[in-house]
């Protein structure tokens, strides 16, 4: 990780949930955006999260990322302990293919939201750009960089329409 | 609530679940089991349900209940911090008819239990039931109040037979 | 509306959905956050959603909140033509009671993340808190006034404990 | 792809959807319909995509096919923006099988519609079906070969039968 | 129903889908395309829905609209016994509110197509859409008519919009 | 009930079932099949149902019917005690619509059937027609009637043709 | 297959569901029924089903038993052609893991009924159970065959239990 | 299994179950709890789960853990044979991920409740758990055992926070 000042923590609620929050990782490393890993679950070490969800905010941290699987609380459990902005990623841990994970942490009341993302590494990339696209609402360089990867996106879909098209025609 | 010291603790997330827990009241005043009502949020108020949680022990309680709707944390945040047995009852409060409540309750991660019964008033009433269940292991009155209970409940479906068989009568 | 710029959008596809994101809009009016509401749909009308969307960073908005039923493309397709962060509130107004909404939302591909909150009024008004969140982030007066209405809610369900107490021993 | 004019549009979110979509290729290549291949995203290049459905119509395609995953707004996005029937593909591509790209689709509000086929492989096979059926009721040609098409997928489920049958006799 | 011959046979199951299917009728009245409307049952009356569906094409029918809740087998049906496209309307008459019908309709088996639209009111409008964006393809006329149709919608949302500002303004 | 011998024994858990199962027992009084009701519980009196599954065949029962929601292990229970075939009506009494009902009463392991029929009242009318199918085999006056009562279905499906028609036409 | 008459037909939409079915022969395989196993498509050869549904009862069977996957459309189709008793194994093979034909096949319309078992393996034993428990009514030779097979499952449950016992004990 | 006389009773439909309840064995184990394991299904050996369920209380055994699968009835039919508290695992046997197992647990009748935990391998640990919280009440020693066990348990989160740490530093 790098050596400056954290802005986004990443909180997983089990180490097994890390194959999929290396999408997360990814993308803030791509996008350059400084960011720790924290396991730390809300049901199992709930006075060590609350430490940190409370804390979060003085040490620098601006959104927090939690993935988890199942009756998936640890985001609402966050949410409930600080007003950064916490968003979620539903991890398919469970026989039931993440939809538990999903209703777990959209679903929130009034007063205590999770800005809940797509089951799976979709989401977990997802997460990373919606952090980042928070951080540039006041950092000018995030903004540039996102902008940047957005483009790269862009023009990887051209580009495999055009490998697409050229694999089709070698079929005939 | 009776002055003998409570031993079940009801807690709900919103006073609008004291509808469908109304069921599990009625189910201890009638088995005659001293329990007190709470309403207390894990998302909206984490640090009086905590202390709620990690007090009730010490004060003689030895179920804990909770209702709650959608993302509901309730009972698992309980079960995060005592070793009570926590029931969880699962409310129909969102558009998603309590199937989001449901899985939020049941689908609990290794090593923090939630005993879940059915969504809805028919859930609310059983919580009460494995209530008693449980007291009555350590409580011979509970267990004979409680098969008197289920007697009475076998009586209340042999009269039901009897009254539907003379109504289809009736009609002939 | 209040004369000051608008700093929140909220977008709905029909105006049937008002009634349901007027949560979102009370909420934003309680934080004294600036916001206006528009009417536009991304099938019906996409090229005017498309020009509304690319120039509302321009016009100083920050944050974009769509509510939509069914298959609800439009926060999606906001997220698609600007890099502002998108709230989306899965709207229940087909009989599949919101799950599509829900599921049209969420599962955004990598790429182009949409923060999904609850299905219907609980979401609409969470919509309105982390919208809130995201421009605390940069502007300590909303993270006063935000800090104050959770104080609120959290004295609300309190308050809602005690007079539960009440009507329950006033029942005895 | 054949040198005359395309006639059918196929259009897909992502390159590893050709997997699923060679089905509709193939039954295209089978009833002789020329067709183009397109990988154009709604969400990552919707301005291309945008040109694309805009222009197709006067490019001479009759029916656009879509096949997309998740929170699959492909269809419907292409069908704001042409009166050109659109046909979408449900994709199985992320955690929850395929039912959210099937809601994302089938949902479509009021004034834009989407002909949804299967989920997977069947759907994509039956959206080039589909496709012919719409096209011979201008093109007699495309009628016979339908026909043809649909007596040898029948007697194939007759030989299939024999087959089955010769089967289970040699087992005794 | 108009004297010309009609191009748009709209089948249900049962006369309780009226009331889903008058979005159709209204639609395809509106785009003055003559059709024709029919009670048969896939499961009831196999064989009158037979014979209709045999001898449909002759009689000049382009496109059928087959509306049916529950195992909504009637589009499937159809599809079965004639090559003309098939447009099918989920409708939410069983306790499991349309999910049922969907599935059946949507997920057909490779060689038998069922255009599938939204479960309900939704689907049937945009089933008499579909039928007229299909009609169009050889009849200018109706193009011309749906290309009014579309622009109309639109006006309809822009004119809501400054509808619901007005109502927010007067609200302060 | 008639005074002859009843043939179908109709079970149900709650007396609150009866309202769907009179679909159950129109039917078989429309094909004259003798029947009796009894409200019998597979979880609150199990010894009286045990006895009266145990006996139902002795005592000229030949095809059993039971109703049942929720966890709906009634027609599972009864199938577990007699050879005689069972129908299961599950029914739509808990939030959730009667889909636990169906999975409760379909998912049966191997070696004990139930026969399931739709969720609530078409299920209902539709496991007397059942019953009386399996009556037929060897009682050829229920055939009669039950190919009269058919013929009668049908005849109804092409009148009410003929009033949605003329209904349709007036309001031109 | 047996030179006797068969008594049960197993009908499959495709010879890819004879894996599954297999469980189906096998039971009446054991139980000494003689039956015959039909590919046939409701959708893509509904001539020849019909055929073979309208001449079933006639050539001395009794019970049909289909097997179908997605829009499971088949046991309702043969329903709608004989009186004969049908019965319905939903088939695990489109990507929603057989919830689509289970809903296709359980939610039959009032009038048609089909005995729908579970999806799958158990499903296709069970249907073969359920169509002898029919037979038995009017036969008292598959009666006793039926017993001897319940006891056998009853004794394999016990031996199992014993060596679940012998295999844990060995572990310590 | 140890000598001392079992407290906990541990019973499965089926020994494919086995792989599951492992984990709930292991458990218990863990926390020196006195158990036994028994194959006994409530639909196929009826007879002697029955003897087992009303014996179980006199031989000493204070909670019953029933694992099933599909129309999991074993625990609802324990529940309605006895007062000790039931907690039931859903096993994910059948194609339908372990939904149907949940609900035909979770949604048992008033007056008959199930302490239902998640489906598969997470729900029996959890299982063992839940029972040693109930023994705790009545048995200070288990609950000794219990509170190390769960610092156990948060330890090891703790742990692999670290390695988590550690592993993507070396990754940089």
């Amino acid at each position: 990780m790098p050596t400056r000042r954290p802005r986004v923590g990443i909180v997983m609620g089990s180490d097994s949930d890390l194959e999929v929050l290396r999408e997360t990782i990814r993308v803030l490393d791509d996008l350059d955006i400084p960011h720790e890993v924290v396991v730390a679950s809300a049901h199992r070490t709930p006075e060590q999260t609350r430490r940190y969800a409370t804390r979060a905010e003085r040490r620098g941290i601006r959104v927090l990322i939690a993935g988890a699987g199942g009756a998936a609380a640890l985001p609402g459990f966050l949410a409930s302990l600080t007003s950064l902005p916490i968003i979620g990623v539903p991890i398919n841990s469970s026989p039931l293919s993440g939809l538990d994970a999903l209703l777990s942490m959209a679903q929130m009341p009034k007063g205590v939201p999770v800005a809940t993302v797509a089951v799976g590494k979709w989401g977990a990339a997802n997460a990373g750009i919606l952090a980042a696209q928070i951080l540039a609402l006041s950092d000018a360089n995030v903004g540039k960089r996102l902008a940047a990867f957005r483009r790269a996106l862009a023009a990887e879909v051209q580009q495999r329409s055009r490998r697409v098209a050229a694999q089709l025609k070698k079929r005939q």
